[in-house]
């Protein structure tokens, strides 16, 4: 199985319809397998051989679609680079990966001389932005012009696809190394789950550099769908475009369905009709939402996905039904959901021992999803395979039907006098108060206890509790050993780009100079 | 992707679910897994190693299931073997395939004693029937009373899973080497198509020897769905079963739909609307029988697949939309479908090129789910494999919409002066003349055209037209020389064990010390 065999099948079988819009660009299967054929000709030509890297540092266009498609085309393994990232994060990618080979936009063809000068590996830059090409680079449209359609490279099953760079919320960047099989075991595990239908319409709304949207759009492949691209998440501007292109399925975290939802726009009188399913991970969505969304939207289908860049994506999936009104009466929304179709999940202690139903342990997880290692990290990649299954460094529980809940990544567990705090469950607390619009729960050194919960809260416009009153809200519903010692405010919580909160940053002041007891 | 994946996760998430039905026996999830664990615990002790081939002779049953899990389970190949085989092909399956180990029911103990005078591997005999155990038997039950639950064996996607014997309809047995990941990834493509709902529970009417069904119930072990099993197709039992169980998947061919129909039980008074879906294949279904069906089945669903064992078994699908009111109007009723997701599709020149759509060629396919090769046959394996593709030997055409239309096994496929003379297309006219309820035509010596248009026909029951009223009928829908030179009136026409009819019986009288120019 590999990637781009979904492009012959859909040039196949749908030669006519839509594959992409973006702006006022838009093209058929013909055309863009046309432009894929001949820009994986012209990476050639600038020397890509089998298995070299090929890095593009962009905002979302239709020539990011193009590039999934023609570097594997042409046999090339892909190599996107966070838009988020510094001069020095991305450096450290390009040359960590051995790049040869960068495309860049307009936003980012400013960085190229420091690339050029700085990189050990890199040589041919190629300018996809629509702004004049700088000099001394090419020009993606001149290069497609004068490029010869080359056959696909047909990769096997087990090549590599791609290194995916993580670590934005954990430290160090590590090159995530997933196959096509990798890639194509998730779309069919999403797939087996009805997330996407022939013939439907998909809105790339999520940076195309992160996997959450690569991963996903994997199903959109294998069932020929047309690609629908936003340059980035704004309420109003998503709504038109659900409108305007009739959109089936769109990938949303719940901050961006809350804040849709808290939106003047969604107001405005609009056919949504269209719109079949919302895809969302990152965390559980509140029954509160779902209604919110459902008044609104009273025909849309929600699933929940749990998963990480390692999983290419997907490890669990919590279906439409359990978001319905019928399902909810199963109490299974705040699940992460079950295994998807084609691997398998166990939740263990920190032996690798299965642990019982209701106790926390690592969510490990086995399948053919599971990526091939962390590029040049042969002793990281040991470590996280170890026994043959991904640990994940989450913690969860499974119930008596095998849905899991997440209750922490395992290095926010905080370990206070001994106990253990899961923040979740505090942040859950904090939630239920009617003042709090987000927080952030983070252990903190203390001499006493070794670490202290601390809580960082953003409250809703016009609402001005103090401290004292939060944290007495804690207590009449979680342990006291649980409740925050301090809790501060903050206008906002910083997110990584795919809406994450990046708890390492609110750590870092309190532990310069420090070391915590987990990774 | 191995194969008892879906049983872990069947454990994980519906222990307490039915797993199988068989006449007053059944069992949960947690109970059949047990059995399993204990049942490749028995055959390990029995010597059973990694990569050894295990024999199963028997009509269906709960033990069929269990042999098919448990010898996986614990790290062997199955090597089921064809009931409607000669002794004489059996032993040839059994010493090619080098089967130490062999289960045997009531119904075929018998053989044993031939099979360990002849055999040159035959080491141990498990009798799984109800009678009592034969001497020199191991009695199924004693042993998995006695035997220790195992570990799975957790085989990689790529080891070999079966070798599915092949050849009923075209004449020396070949060994079919199928690879856990070939099964599953057949599977995974039946499954995009919503051939198997969550909780639904599926009908074992087909042998259980033969990759039809094995194929097909993977993908209900995908979604930990009931197994039912009847010992065989019966008109009534078949009701009575779908009613009893509440049977929503049953795997049927055109012909059995066609006995169902004719029966009359089926007006009797019934709860049916159970069933979501009838799977078929080996032929299309004709508008006619379609809406003969839907008459006392309204909100049944049909879903037609074409394969061979090579394939594990599935290449195209033609999903149930087409086969409903409205989809009916497009026309594609009569095609095979589309490549399933995970697979390429191509239509062939014997150079290996693809021919324009609307042209006959031979139907080649690529993907996970085309065999290792045959057994112990490189050359074969190599032949049949040419070009990284699965020559099917299979004639058809494409449209525009990427359906294939077959016409012919390209070795029925009859040249006559030089002519090429479909055989489908020649049985399509025949059966549109109201007094014909099947026909098989071939080609038979003729010192004229080479070959000649030789009809058989199975007349409706009172009918008696003449072979000179049925050839004029045909020369008034097809080219003369299309139209059969000869008719012959019979009971029946030989069938195999799936219900293809068995032309190579019929041609054999004709061509008896000639050789055909077709392999």
């Amino acid at each position: 199985m590999y990637i781009t065999q979904s492009l012959h099948r859909a040039l196949q079988q749908h030669p006519e319809r839509t594959a992409v819009h973006f702006g006022d660009r838009q093209q058929s299967f013909r055309e863009f397998a046309d432009r894929v054929a001949r820009l994986a000709g012209a990476l050639q030509a600038l020397g890509m051989q089998p298995g070299d890297r090929v890095a593009m540092l962009a905002h979302n266009s239709d020539r990011y679609l193009e590039y999934q498609m023609a570097v594997l085309w042409g046999g090339g393994v892909l190599t996107p680079c966070n838009t988020r990232w510094s001069t020095t994060e991305i450096l450290y990618a390009l040359n960590d990966s051995g790049s040869a080979l960068l495309l860049v936009d307009d936003a980012f063809q400013d960085r190229v001389a420091h690339f050029r000068r700085e990189s050990t590996v890199l040589r041919e830059v190629i300018h996809c932005g629509d702004e004049p090409t700088p000099p001394g680079m090419h020009s993606y449209e001149a290069l497609l012009a004068q490029a010869a359609p080359v056959p696909d490279a047909l990769r096997r099953g087990d090549d590599l696809a791609g290194i995916f760079y993580t670590g934005g919320t954990t430290g160090f960047p590590k090159g995530v190394m997933l196959s096509h099989a990798n890639l194509c075991s998730s779309a069919m595990a999403l797939h087996s789950d009805e997330l996407a239908r022939e013939g439907g319409t998909y809105l790339h709304v999520a940076p195309m550099f992160h996997l959450a949207d690569l991963g996903i759009s994997m199903v959109q492949w294998l069932v020929a769908q047309t690609h629908v691209i936003l340059p980035a998440f704004e309420p109003r501007s998503l709504l038109d475009t659900l409108e305007r292109h009739r959109v089936t399925v769109v990938p949303l975290v719940p901050t961006m369905i809350q804040m849709l939802v808290d939106h003047q726009a969604i107001r405005e009188p609009r056919d949504l009709s269209s719109l079949q399913t919302i895809i969302y991970g990152s965390s559980p969505i509140s029954e509160a939402l779902v209604e919110r969304v459902m008044a609104f939207l009273p025909d849309v289908s929600f699933m929940q996905v749990y998963g990480m860049t390692e999983l290419a994506p997907i490890a669990t999936i919590n279906p439409g039904y359990y978001h319905s009104a019928d399902g909810r009466k199963l109490g299974k929304l705040p699940s992460a959901g079950r295994a998807g179709r084609c691997m398998e999940l166990r939740i263990a202690d920190p032996e690798g021992r299965e642990v019982p139903r209701g106790t926390v342990g690592e969510v490990l997880v086995r399948g053919p999803n599971v990526m091939l290692g962390y590029w040049n990290r042969p002793e990281l990649t040991a470590e996280a395979l170890r026994g043959g299954w991904m640990h994940t460094g989450d913690g969860a529980w499974m119930d008596e039907d095998g849905f899991i809940y997440i209750v922490d990544r395992l290095k926010d567990m905080i370990i206070s006098g001994g106990e253990n705090v899961y923040s979740g469950e505090v942040e859950s607390a904090l939630a239920r108060h009617p003042a709090v619009a987000a927080s952030a729960v983070i252990g903190i050194p203390d001499e006493r206890w070794g670490e202290a919960v601390h809580a960082v809260v953003v409250l809703k416009p016009g609402m001005q509790p103090t401290a004292g009153e939060l944290i007495a809200h804690c207590l009449t519903l979680i342990a006291g050993y649980k409740c925050p010692r301090s809790l501060v405010f903050a206008e906002q919580l910083p997110l990584s780009a795919v809406g994450k909160v990046l708890k390492t940053a609110l750590r870092e002041p309190f532990w310069q100079g420090r070391s915590r007891n987990v990774a």
